[in-house]
Formats: C-alpha cells, sequence, structure tokens
C-alpha cells in the first residue's frame, strides 16, 4: 500500500486493460478465487451495490412489489415444466446430485437456480385463487448461477451474479402489459436517474427472446470500446407457465381462467460495470453521488507542528456533513496528501474537501469535483449547502455526458458495406433495414464479425416510407439496430 | 381472504401448534415448496428479516466491519484443509458435482456453503501481508445451506438459512478475544435492544465447539416451551485456520507470523423465530416496533355516508406520520372495521390507530397498543409526538417481558433428580456443577430426556465453593446451564 500505482493505461487506447486495471487497483472485485467464473466482490463495490439494491427496491415497493425469498435450488422436475424455458437453460444448469459424508445421492436432481420462474410459479399456483388475489407483484434479491461457457469477466460476466428478478401475475394481457411499460419505467427512474446509466429500450427479434417469453424487451447500454451491454430486461409470459404450472383464478363471473405473466432482471453486478466503464476516467472510477460508498473525503493538510488543530477542524466539519452525506477523514499521517489525493480520486469519490492551514484561518474550505477537477473555496458555515450543490452537479453531467456518448454513437447504414464500416471503426449502434429473417441476421453477424441485432427502439414510429434489408435487399417497413454485445 | 380464521390454539397449551398457525395465518413462510427442508419466506417475514439485516449491518460498520460477497460455492479441496472442520461439516454438505444439458462431471465436486470460513480464508491468504493490513474485519450478508438430518420447521430450523458470517483476521491473541467480546456487544446492541430478544452467552464446552475452533461462545434464547434456542455465536479459532490456510504477516521487526482468527454468524432468519415466539399471543404475532414491516396501521371506521370524509383524514394523518413511522391505512370497502382489527393483531402490527366520525369531530385520533390492547386518546395534531412515545413503550415493554421470563427460567439443581424434575414439569435453564466429562454429559442427556450442557455462563463469577458433579458426584469448581434445546 505504500508503494502507489495509479491506472497505467488510457481508457480511449485500450478500454479493455483499463478496465481490468480499475476492478482491481480500486479494490472492486478479486479474481483469483479457486473455481472458473467466481469472483470476489470486495468491500468498495459491495457497498455501490448494496446502494444500488437500495434504491432499485425503494422504487419496486413504492410501485408495490413485495420482496420475498425463494429457495436457491429447484427441483429438475420444477425446471422441466416450459419447453422453451428447459432447452435456453439446461446448458446453463449447475446440478446438485449428492450430499453429505459419503455423497448419498438425491433422489432429484436439484438445480442452482439460473433464474426463478419455475420455482416461484409452483407457489404462485397455490397462492393464486380468485380475482382478488391479484395483481400479484412479488420479486427477489439474490443471486443466480450460470455455468456459461464465454469467458468470465468480473462484474460483466461471470458464473455467479446478482441481481433482482420480479415475477408479476395479473388478469389479463392488458395488466401484464401495463407492467411490462412500468418496469421500463423502473429502469429509467433508477438505472438511468440514479446510477446516471444511459440505455435504449429495444424489443428483441423472434430468435433472441428469453427462453419462454411471448416478448422480450431489453435494455442496452453503450460501453466506451463500442460495444452494447444488455443490461435490465422485462417479458411478457402470456401464459407460457401459467398453464404447464397451471397458475390460475377465478373470475368475477366464476370462470376459471389462466393467468397473465411477466418477468424482469435487474442484474445489480452488471448493471455495476456500466457504471465503471461509463463514468471512470484515466485516473481510474468516478462514481455518481447516489451510489458512491463515500460521497466526500476530507483530506486534512498539516504537517507535525499544525496537525492537532487541521484535523480538529477536519472532525468538525466531519461532523456537519455526516449527517446529510457519506462522508470521512483521511488523516493517515504516513502518506502525504498528493498520494490521498491519487488514492481517492482512483477509488472515485465524487468530491474532495482539502483543508490547511490557510484555509483554517479563513475559515474557509476547499471542494475538488472529481469529474471534473474544478476547485471551489467556501465557507466553512456554508459547507453543507456547497456540498450538496456541488453533488447535484455532478450527477447532472455524468447523466448528460452518458447521454450525449449513447446519443452520438447511433447511426445508420443502408449497406452491408457501410455498415460493416462503422462497426469496424467506429461501434455503437446502427439503425438498418432488416427483413426479419434469421438466415439474414446470422450472415450480419457473420460479415459484421459480431453485429448482433438489438431488436426495434420500443417506442419509436414507425417509419412510414418502405426501406430494403441491408442484407437480403428485400422490402420491408423493419427498423432495427445492430451493435457489438459483451 | 373474507373468512377469517385467528389462531385456534393457546400458545401456553400448544406451543407447536399456535407456532405452526401463526408461521402460516401470519403469511411469514410458506412450507409447500417441493424440495425437502426448503421452506419459502412471504413479504410480511422478508420486510421483518431485512429491517433486522440493516440493523445488524449498521452495527457492524459502525464497529469497522465492511461487506463483501463471497462465491456460494467451495471446492472440495478448500473444504478439506482442516480437519475439524471438514469432519463437522461434511455431513452436512449438498455437492454440485455435475453441469450443463449432458450433465458433465465438474473436475473438482464443489460444495453449497454451509459456512465460508474455507472459502475466504483463502483469499484472506492473499490479502494479508503485512501487520499494516490488520486488522482485516469483513463479513458478508448470505445464505448458507446445511443437508440437515433433523426435522426441519420454518425459522428454528431448514436446509437453507440466512445469516450473517463475520470473518476477522489479527495480529495476536489478544486481538482476536477482544473481538469475541465485541461479537458479544453487537449481539447485546442489536438482538437484544432492538429485536427484544433476551438471552445468555455460554461458553461451550469442548465437545460442542464449532468445528475448528479454539472457544466457542454461544447465545442461548428461551423458548416458551421451556427449551433454548441456540443464536448467534462467535468463535475464538486461534490459529487452527491460518496454519493450513497460510495466513501470515510480516510483523513490524520483519519476522513472519501466523494470524489470529475469529468469526461470528447471527442467522437473521433463525432470531426470527425466537422473535415470533417470545412476543407472540393468543391473537397471534406482536412484532417489535424496530422490525415491524408496518409500525402503525390506520383504520378508518366509516359507513357509506361518511367515507369520503372520514378517509381523507385518515390519508392526512398517514401523510403527518410516514416521514417517521412505516405507517398505512387500511380503507378497504370489503371489510369490516373488527375484521381489520384481528387481521392487524394477527399480523402484530404494534399500534394501531381508529378514526371515526366521533373523532373527526372532536379533533382526536384512538391510539390501540398491540402488546397490552391499552387505548389511548389523542389529539390529532399531537399524532406523531403520541405515536413516538406508545413505540417506544412497546418496545420497552417487550424488553421488559423477555428479560423476565429468561431470568425466573432459571432455577438450580443440585440431584439428577431435581434436574430431572425440573426439565421434565418446568424447562427452562438449570444450574448444575458438572465434572467436565462427555460420560456424564452424554448421560445427563439421555437420563434427563434431551438435556444438552451449554456450557459455562460468560462473565460469571468462578463459585468459590466446590460441589460435585450432578452425575458422577466428583468433586469440582465447574458449573454450568443445562437445557432442552430446538
Amino acid at each position: 500500500m505504500a508503494e502507489q500505482e495509479g491506472i497505467t493505461v488510457k481508457k480511449s487506447e485500450n478500454f479493455s486493460d483499463w478496465y481490468t486495471q480499475v476492478v482491481e487497483k480500486a479494490e472492486l472485485s478479486d479474481i483469483r478465487y479457486n473455481v472458473k467464473g467466481f469472483v470476489v466482490f470486495r468491500p468498495w463495490s459491495v457497498i455501490s451495490m448494496e446502494l444500488m439494491y437500495d434504491l432499485l427496491e425503494a422504487e419496486l415497493q413504492a410501485k408495490g412489489h413485495k420482496p420475498v425469498w425463494f429457495p436457491a435450488v429447484i427441483p429438475e422436475s420444477n425446471f422441466r415444466k416450459e419447453a422453451a424455458h428447459v432447452e435456453g437453460f439446461m446448458p446453463n444448469v449447475f446440478w446438485i446430485t449428492e450430499a453429505g459424508s459419503e455423497g448419498k445421492k438425491l433422489e432429484e436432481r436439484l438445480a442452482l437456480r439460473p433464474t426463478s420462474e419455475t420455482a416461484m410459479y409452483k407457489l404462485y399456483a397455490l397462492w393464486v385463487r380468485s380475482w382478488r388475489d391479484l395483481p400479484l407483484k412479488l420479486y427477489q434479491r439474490c443471486q443466480v448461477w450460470r455455468y456459461e461457457g464465454k469467458g468470465t469477466r468480473p462484474f460483466i460476466r461471470s458464473r455467479e451474479f446478482y441481481w433482482i428478478e420480479s415475477h408479476n401475475v395479473f388478469a389479463n394481457r392488458e395488466g401484464a402489459e401495463a407492467q411490462v411499460r412500468e418496469d421500463m419505467e423502473i429502469t429509467e427512474n433508477v438505472m438511468h436517474k440514479k446510477y446516471a446509466v444511459s440505455f435504449l429500450f429495444f424489443q428483441r427479434p423472434e430468435h433472441d427472446k428469453f427462453p419462454g417469453a411471448v416478448h422480450t424487451y431489453a435494455s442496452d447500454a453503450l460501453m466506451p470500446d463500442g460495444r452494447v451491454i444488455q443490461l435490465p430486461s422485462t417479458h411478457l409470459l402470456g401464459q407460457n407457465f401459467s398453464k404447464p404450472f397451471e397458475i390460475k383464478y377465478t373470475d368475477k363471473d366464476g370462470n376459471e381462467r389462466y393467468v397473465w405473466q411477466t418477468c424482469y432482471g435487474p442484474a445489480v453486478s452488471r448493471i455495476f460495470a456500466a457504471v465503471i466503464s461509463l463514468h471512470g476516467d484515466d485516473k481510474g472510477l468516478v462514481m455518481p453521488p447516489a451510489i458512491a460508498p463515500l460521497q466526500v473525503i476530507i483530506v486534512p493538510v498539516f504537517d507535525e507542528l499544525n496537525k492537532e488543530k487541521i484535523v480538529k477542524e477536519a472532525e468538525a466539519l466531519k461532523e456537519q456533513l455526516k449527517r446529510k452525506f457519506r462522508v470521512d477523514i483521511d488523516a493517515r499521517d504516513e502518506y502525504t496528501p498528493g498520494w490521498k489525493y491519487n488514492y481517492w480520486e482512483l477509488k472515485g469519490v465524487p468530491l474532495r474537501v482539502e483543508i490547511g492551514p490557510e484555509d483554517v484561518e479563513k475559515n474557509q474550505i476547499v471542494l475538488v469535483r472529481r469529474d471534473t477537477g474544478e476547485k471551489e473555496i467556501v465557507k466553512q458555515n456554508k459547507a453543507a449547502v456547497a456540498v450538496k450543490a456541488a453533488l447535484r452537479k455532478i450527477h447532472r453531467n455524468l447523466v448528460k455526458k452518458a447521454e450525449k456518448s449513447l446519443k452520438k454513437n447511433i447511426r445508420k447504414a443502408s449497406s452491408m458495406a457501410k455498415l460493416k464500416k462503422i462497426l469496424r471503426e467506429q461501434g455503437g449502434l446502427v439503425k438498418i433495414y432488416w427483413c426479419g429473417s434469421t438466415e439474414c441476421a446470422d450472415y450480419i453477424k457473420a460479415e459484421t464479425d459480431g453485429g448482433v441485432i438489438r431488436g426495434t427502439l420500443f417506442g419509436e414510429k414507425k417509419v412510414s416510407k418502405k426501406g430494403r434489408c441491408v442484407y437480403c435487399k428485400k422490402e420491408t417497413e423493419q427498423v432495427v439496430y445492430v451493435a457489438k454485445q459483451y
């Protein structure tokens, strides 16, 4: 800890190395756990992800969703009830087959949950009886486990990740469709407005739906290397699960009907990857104030003679601020102020407060913004107000920057040549006409070296003008977006 | 939901049935999940346990412990590193042996963590380098899984439970011993002072230690049927794990030394069993205000004519209270006020506020305490102050009642006959002399039909007078407590 090495690579030059260094040097995660694809999350990321959970759960609860805890294991027989679901998830399941010292075989294999539809809906069939029980809006915060073939990277993809899954039941299709829109609103209110992560919601094409869904709507954010990362998705399940699981209700006229369902899965640990990537810079992390483990770090600048006096002032300042902000003080003797500035910049604390002998004399403090480096001198008795204003400015700046960077990376292509060129040279999202066939999607992916059709933009007006599929040149009205993905 | 059936058995007459009914009728847990020993936790218990976690984590963090998230799976090779530990936990392990559609065998079996020493200490060996890295105080909130042979009951014992495990590392034995005392202090500050659960801390006898520990200190609370339930325990691990896991540090003089360790495991879902059991009464749950999902339920009393006016007043009251309390309003048309009173009493909401036409006229409300049934009429503009005071009284009353009931169930016995009689007729904790031999402990257990030696009471002064082991009559100074246990 005595030596200090910051990030040694520029984010714009080598994003991948930059990401690896930030994850390690800001002590977010440790990849040395000795099971492939499983990582350890360290305090600095866990505190932040707990704040992310808090905001997300507050929003869910405000909209009438209630928390439950379901078992982490799912009997194979439950798991096999919905055909598309089992086909989609089977390759990803870890199986518990035995227990105890002698390795006694279990009567039935248990899936370590990769997602909880087939755990929860078994009970939903018992809980839902009449129209009075609807809607049923429940969620759980938990981990899920997926035996992934793809390479793993902390936060972005690993065999264990942290999410919320919200599972909702309605009397009819309209109720379920309204829930899908509410899920998008939740995503907007939290991921965009609090985490400062910009995204677009796409309706995924048929071949890329959640296994078992009627429709899948997924948000994509754009990483600095021009590839998109899929973030929360919400699924209209229709009656695909209510039929095999026999989730039925009696309506007001006494008729028995199958329910309509949705599910929504914001993966907090994956969103954190976007937070790191979108906001960080060449000095390290830049944490949005709403989810920063510390919002303010006070660094007293002292020598041996004036230490006591200055630290005392710093402590008084902390007392003043701590009711409203997450604040700490770094009064360690063994490091210089400069060392500390670098350290807390690497950690991404949004606001630094410097207080030295001159400041004490003038009853002032110096605020330094992490995002812009701007300095501001304020009177000590105005500290709380000034800190609040500065944090708000930082938040707004991060939101704006993320929005801008997403916007400017949306382009159009009417030919394969153009599409290839954009994806190769600039990345981002490219708007194209697509005929809707999986064949063309496959060719596009192959020829662009990984460009995937993300789907139609939710809420985007249908174009009046027809165009031609960028690959087969068939006439079509369908406009979709293509991007390389994580 | 239209019909209403309260608890149909008296707590004092049949505690076991009472417990089962409360768990089901207050919608705390559902035991119909189709894997043996795994239960579903429903919103009313989850919201409360989340509050329990919040209080416990705030206390841990205030004392310098930081959160981490470790993987839920532990490679068998890690698991086998500490001999006593593996012997103790091996019978309880669920094993993941295969993955994917074809059931591909994993290279190494993975234990679904029954506890995380052997997951975490592998990384601790990498994180601890010098005396500067100590103490290292980390905890995680998580589930653990244990393949239990014993019968399972929701919250009390199941194959999956929710806890915090705190794992701490020190340079020397003194540091570790101080941590053990701090863990007891945390238990006191949270479990006693917030959850209103009374307990005693015992140093467990050698034959009943945590597998791998030097000493185990465990808290016992007393259930209404006279049996004790083990709640948080803290373990001095000494260097039993640091040696096989090679957790070493360089001291100030440059010598390499093995660290000293402790771990502490408050099981939130199990403490919740004590909360239900200690405070509940013949009408159902009684929730301590600090962890009640709702602290106040407002029941407007109206007829068709005055409904609008009275509900409006009730809403205004909710607005007034909601900044400081967890409050809701039950304005459902389909139920009578009497039905609602019973419903919210069953759910254990600490305080009911009634507001009817006469109250509106007089600008007053009626507060009704769940614990005593006492009514109090207060002016509407004094509502917040009165609610605060009432909740405080309820809290104090619950704490006192629990303390008293523990205290009066501690008795002494100097003969096997007396010990047997007390345990048979009254239960509770019985103070005896014990020679320290496992043989006598086994005989005592057999002859008292399950009386287990809980150990020496932590902090209790040694008696000056020697006595004779209640079983073998050998002379001894050791005073221990015996109780039947869950």
